[in-house]
C-alpha cells in the first residue's frame, strides 16, 4: 500500500491554505466580485481587522487573492480573486453541501 | 448582500473538522476500508501516536469514524468511515484536484 504522506504533499499544501479560520469564508465573499477590506469585514464582522489583515496577506502570497491599489484620493485598495482563487470555487462548493446535509448545529 | 458568517455556521463547522492537521489524511486513508490504528499510522508516518489518538476520538466525537472491538485475543479494534465520513469522499476529491491543479511545491 502506498505511503499517502508521501504521495500527497499537495494535497496537505491546500489543507493548510483553505483550513485556516476564515479563510474559507473570505474567499466566499470574494466570489461574488472585487472588494475592498471593509466591504470584507462588513460580512464576517466577529472577525478582528488584525486577522483579516493577516488572512489577506496570505492569500495574496499564495497566489489566491491580487490586491489592487487604484490612486483616488482616498486611495481605493480592491482585493480580487486570481484564477487560483476562483477555481476554489468547486472545492468550496463541494464543503457547502456536505455541510449542508450532515452537520447539524 | 447577506451576511455569510451568519449564513453558513454549518461551513464553519465543516472546515473544523476537515480543516484539522492530518484530519484529510485520516479520512483518506480510511477510505479504502478498516484499518487497525497502527495501519493508519504506517501510511502517515510523520504523524505521532498521540495525534493520531486525538484525531480519531475528534472524528468518532463528530460521527465520522466508527471504533469496533472485536474481542479477539489480543483485542482487534478497527476503524471504519460511517456514511458521514464516506460522503467526504467528494469533498477531498475536489481538494484533490485543486491541489494537483495548482499547488507548486
Amino acid at each position: 500500500m502506498n505511503n499517502f504522506e508521501n504521495m500527497c504533499p499537495k494535497y496537505e499544501a491546500a489543507i493548510d491554505i483553505i483550513g485556516k479560520k476564515w479563510t474559507g469564508l473570505i474567499i466566499r465573499v470574494l466570489m461574488s466580485g472585487p472588494k475592498r477590506f471593509k466591504d470584507i469585514k462588513k460580512q464576517i464582522p466577529d472577525m478582528s481587522d488584525r486577522m483579516l489583515t493577516e488572512r489577506m496577506k496570505e492569500l495574496e502570497s499564495v497566489g489566491i487573492v491580487k490586491r489592487d491599489v487604484y490612486p483616488e484620493t482616498p486611495v481605493r485598495i480592491e482585493y480580487t480573486l486570481t484564477d487560483k482563487g476562483n477555481s476554489l470555487k468547486e472545492v468550496i462548493g463541494e464543503i457547502q453541501r456536505w455541510s449542508d446535509n450532515w452537520i447539524e448545529l
